[in-house]
C-alpha cells in the first residue's frame, strides 16, 4: 500500500532545501564539466539517452532526490496506477493509458472487461479499417478511394495526435508509408474548419470525430460544419464520418458514422495519443504497423519507468530534477526546445500534458497545497528559437530551465555541405553550443555582452526521430508529468479548471448574463 | 532632451509600490464590474479597442502610472526615436521601423539619405516587381508564371512575415486577392527545407532570401539547399531568387538574384515586418495594395502612440500595466491568447518581439539593473488553449497575466448554427466567459472545483481581422514593447544574448572544443 503525502511533509524535501546549491558555471567549466556530462546520463528506450550534465545538481543533491523517490513511493504509486487503482481521485477513475501499449503489471479488469484486451481489440479494429480503406473496400459513393483523413477534435483529441503526425509526416514520405494525408480541425473559430475544407477534396476525405463524451461543443460544432460542406457537395456524410468515443456516448452505435472506435473514462484526453484517439488518424495516415511501432517504443520506455533506481529511470529523474528547480530553486517556467523541425508542435502537446495535469493548487484530497506545483511550459524548435526568445533565456533577469531534444540524423536524408559542414551538423553544433553557453556563460568587460551562465538544461539525444523513438519520447514525458504529480501529491488526471469557463460561455450564449459578463458580451456583439 | 533613468530611481515607481492593491474579484463582481469594463477602454486605430477592465488596476494605480509615463518621458523618448536619435545605444544605431509606414515627426536624414523616402522607394520597387510577376513579364525559363513565393529567413525574417501571412491567407482567399501561395523555410534542420521543397513546384516558385547582413548562416545554408534543388531540376537558380538585404551586403548587386530590395541597420529584425523583409513576400502573396493597407493600419496606430495621455494611448497604457504586473505584482509570464485561428502564429511573433527586445539585465548604459525586466511570452489561439494549458492559468499556484484578442466577425464569412448559436458567437462567448472566470473565480465547497479568480487580463476587440486592423495590432505590440523598454531603461533594439551560442557553434563545427562542449559534440556525432 502506498501513502499519499504532501511534498512539504517529506523529510527528504526538508533535506533538499538545505543541501548546498551547485555553482553550475564552475561545475560545467573545464575537465570537471566534461566528466559530469559523461557521467550524468540515463539510457532510455530506442537508443535515446537523457543527459542531465548541465542541470544544477550534483551527487549530494541527487542522493537526496533518490531518497525523495523512495519516501514518496514513486514506483509504488506507478505500480498502483498501472495495476488499476483509482488514481484519478477527483473523478474516481482508474488511469490506464499505459495499457494501450503494453501490460506493465497485473490484468486490469473493470466492469468484467480486461482493459488491455479492450484497447488491443480497438487497435485491431482500426487496423482492419485501414486495410479496407487502402484496399478500396471502404470507398466514397463514387466508388473511389479516400486520400485524406481529417481529425475533428480539440485539446487532447488534437494536440497529441497532431504533434505525432507532424513528427512523422516527412519520415513517412521518405519511407514510402504515407498512406493518406492528415489534416486537423480543432478551433470553434469557423475560419479553422473553413480553411481546412478549402484545402482538401471533401469527396475523397474521411473525417474522424473524436470526443470521449460525445458532447464536446467545439467538436460537435465542427462536425456540423463539415457535414454541411459534405451535403453541399452532394455527399452522404455518414459515408465519410468515423467516430472515436466512449461506448456510452451518443456517437456510439450511431448510423451517422461508418465506423466507431472506443476509448473509455480511464484514458484522459491528454494521455490519449496511444489510444484510438491517436490510433485512428495515425494508423490511417501512416499504416497500422507504423502506429504499432509508436506504441512499441512507448511500451519499452514505460518499462524503464518501473525502475526504482532514479539513475536508470529517465522519467523519474527528470521529474525530480524539475521538482528541485520548481520548489527549491524557485523557477516558474520550463522551455522545451527540440532541435528537430518535425517536433515543431511537440512543445504544444507537452504544454497541455504538463500544465493541464499539474497546474493545480489542491492535493489529491482537495486540500490546498502551500508550495508551487506544475510549471508553465513553452517552446519552439531550435534553431528558430535561437533567433527569437533565447535572448531572454541567456540574458534576462529570470532563469528558465531548458529541456533540449536532439537527434544525430535527420529524417529526410537530404542534406547539403556549406562552409565545410552539413545542415544536420550545424543543427547539432548549435544545440551543443547552446547547452554550454547557457551553463557556463562568458565574462566580458562590456556587461551588455556578458553572459552570467548558470542556466540549467537537460538534453534527450537520439539517433533519429522514428516511430519507435517518438513513442519513447512520448512515454518519457507522460511519465515525467505523472511522477511530478505524485511528488506534489496532486491529481494529475482531472481538469476541473476548465469547467467554469464552459458554464459562463453557456450563459453568454443563452443571453443569461449580468454585470461585467454582460458588458463583454455586448462589446463582442454576441 | 530626454533623460534615461532606471525604473527604481523614479519617484512614481516608489509611489506605485505603495498604492493599495486591487482586489480583482471584488472589483469585477456585480455592477461595479460592469462599470469598470465600460470605462476602462482605450480606442485604437481601425475600430480596435484596448479594454483593461479585468486588469488589477484602479483609478489610484492608473494615476500613478500616468505620473510614471510623464516622469519616464515616454512620449519624449518615442519622439526622439522617430526623429532619428541613436536609441539603439548598444549598436549605436537609429531605430526607424516606424518610417516604413509613415512620417511621425521630422525628416530623418542619415548619410545624406531621407530614410522615409528610402523605405518608400523600396516599397514602390516591390510593387513594380509584383506587377511584372503577375503580368507574366518576370517568368521562369519556360516562360511560365510563378505561382508560389518561398521566404528563406530566420528569426525576424521569418516569424513576423509568417504570422502576418497566416493572419491574412484566408481573408485574401475570401476576397480574391491571394495572388501567390507563400511558404517559409527557416530552420537549419535540413528536414525543414526538404519538406517545403517536397510540397511545392520549384519550377514555378520564387525564393526570397532575407538576411540583413547577408551572412546569416542558417539562411545561407537553406539558400544552398534550395539552389541545389533548383539545379537538380535543371533550372537556373538566379532566375528564381530575390534578395532582401542591406545595400552593403554581399547579396546586394549580385548577379545570383533577379532582384534585390533593401533595408538597413535602423530596422531591427523583429521590427522588420513592415519593411521589405515582410514587404516582398506579403506583397507578392496578397498584392502590394494589401501590404500597403497593413502599413496604413500600423501608421494610424503609431500616431496614437504619440499621445501623452495614457488613457488615449493603448500601447503606452498596456506597457505600464505590464510593468506594474512585472515589477510590483511580481508576475513573470504573460500569455497572449488570440480568439482567432488566423492569429495562430501571432503569439510566436510577439514572443520574439518582446523577449528578444526586453529580456535584458543591463540598462542602456551597460549597468546591471536590480529589477525584473521583460516577461516570458507564450500563447496559443483560443478556444484551443482552453482545452490545454488554461487549467494551470485558472487553478495553478502562480498567476499569469493574460492578453486576449477577439473579433466580432470571422474572416471567411462561412458559419453554421448549432444549438442556437453560430461558431463565431461561441468563439466570442468563450473569450467573454474566460475573462470573467479568470477575474471573478467561483467559490465551491469542494476546493478542487473552486476558482480563486484574481487573474488579470486585457482584451483587444476588433470588428474583423483585416490588413488594416492587423497592421494596427502589430503597431500596438511593437510600441508596447518599446515603451516597456523605456520604462525599464533597457535597450530594446540589440540582442547580444544571441552571440555566444553562435561563437560556440562555430567552434564545434571547427572541431575546436574541449571540456563539456567536446563531450556534447561527441554525443551528437558532430
Amino acid at each position: 500500500m502506498v501513502t499519499w503525502n504532501n511534498l512539504d511533509t517529506l523529510a527528504s524535501y526538508k533535506e533538499l532545501l538545505n543541501v548546498e546549491k551547485v555553482d553550475l558555471v564552475k561545475a560545467m567549466t573545464g575537465e570537471n564539466g566534461a566528466e559530469r556530462v559523461k557521467k550524468y546520463s540515463v539510457p532510455m528506450a530506442e537508443g535515446l539517452a537523457f543527459n542531465y550534465g548541465a542541470k544544477a545538481v550534483d551527487d549530494n543533491i541527487l542522493a537526496v532526490l533518490a531518497k525523495m523517490a523512495e519516501e514518496a513511493q514513486l514506483t509504488g504509486k506507478f505500480e498502483a496506477l498501472y495495476n488499476g487503482d483509482v488514481i484519478n481521485t477527483g473523478e474516481k477513475r482508474r488511469v490506464l493509458h499505459h495499457l494501450t501499449r503494453g501490460q506493465l503489471g497485473e490484468d486490469v479488469i473493470a466492469d468484467g472487461v480486461n482493459k488491455r484486451e479492450f484497447y488491443t481489440t480497438q487497435q485491431k479494429k482500426v487496423a482492419e479499417l485501414c486495410e479496407k480503406v487502402y484496399a478500396g473496400e471502404i470507398v466514397n459513393e463514387a466508388g473511389e478511394k479516400f486520400t485524406t483523413v481529417v481529425q475533428i477534435g480539440i485539446g487532447g483529441s488534437d494536440l497529441g495526435p497532431r504533434a505525432l503526425y507532424i513528427a512523422l509526416e516527412n519520415w513517412a514520405k521518405k519511407n514510402n508509408t504515407l498512406k493518406m494525408n492528415a489534416q486537423f480541425i480543432s478551433n470553434v473559430d469557423p475560419d479553422d474548419a473553413a480553411a481546412v475544407l478549402n484545402n482538401i477534396d471533401v469527396a475523397h476525405s474521411l473525417f474522424v470525430l473524436v470526443s470521449k463524451s460525445g458532447t464536446t461543443l467545439e467538436t460537435l460544432t465542427n462536425e456540423s460544419f463539415v457535414k454541411d460542406a459534405l451535403e453541399k457537395a452532394g455527399l452522404d456524410a455518414s459515408k465519410h464520418m468515423i467516430a472515436v468515443t466512449s461506448e456510452t456516448s451518443p456517437l456510439a452505435k450511431n448510423e451517422g458514422y461508418l465506423a466507431a472506435f472506443f476509448m473509455d473514462d480511464f484514458i484522459g484526453g491528454r494521455y490519449s495519443s496511444s489510444s484510438a484517439v491517436g490510433g485512428v488518424v495515425l494508423s490511417l495516415a501512416f499504416g497500422p504497423e507504423v502506429f504499432a511501432e509508436i506504441l512499441n517504443g512507448a511500451a519499452e520506455q514505460d518499462k524503464l519507468a518501473k525502475n526504482e533506481n532514479i539513475f536508470e529511470n529517465s522519467a523519474m529523474l527528470d521529474a525530480l530534477i524539475g521538482v528541485y528547480e520548481r520548489n527549491v530553486l524557485g523557477y516558474l517556467d520550463t522551455a522545451v526546445l527540440p532541435y528537430s523541425q518535425a517536433l515543431s508542435r511537440f512543445p504544444a502537446h507537452l504544454q497541455q500534458l504538463d500544465m493541464e495535469s499539474n497546474g493545480k493548487s489542491v492535493n489529491r484530497f482537495g486540500e490546498p497545497v502551500s508550495y508551487p506545483t506544475g510549471p508553465v511550459i513553452f517552446g519552439e524548435p531550435g534553431t528558430n528559437g535561437q533567433h527569437s526568445f533565447y535572448q531572454l533565456l541567456h540574458q534576462g533577469t529570470d532563469i528558465v530551465p531548458l529541456q533540449f531534444i536532439g537527434f544525430k540524423n535527420n529524417q529526410m536524408e537530404t542534406d547539403v555541405v556549406i562552409q565545410g559542414s552539413t545542415s544536420q551538423q550545424k543543427l547539432c553544433a548549435n544545440v551543443a553550443a547552446q547547452i554550454v553557453a547557457f551553463a557556463c556563460g562568458k565574462d566580458d568587460e562590456n556587461l551588455n555582452k556578458k553572459f552570467e551562465g548558470g542556466r540549467p538544461s537537460s538534453i534527450i539525444i537520439g539517433e533519429k526521430l522514428t516511430p519507435r523513438s517518438l513513442g519513447a519520447l512520448l512515454s518519457h514525458f507522460e511519465n515525467k508529468v505523472m511522477f511530478q504529480g505524485f511528488v506534489w501529491n496532486v491529481n494529475s488526471f482531472d481538469q476541473e479548471g476548465v469547467q467554469l469557463g464552459k458554464v459562463l460561455a453557456q450563459k453568454v450564449l443563452a443571453h443569461n448574463t449580468d454585470g461585467a459578463l454582460k458588458v463583454y458580451s455586448d462589446l463582442l456583439n454576441i
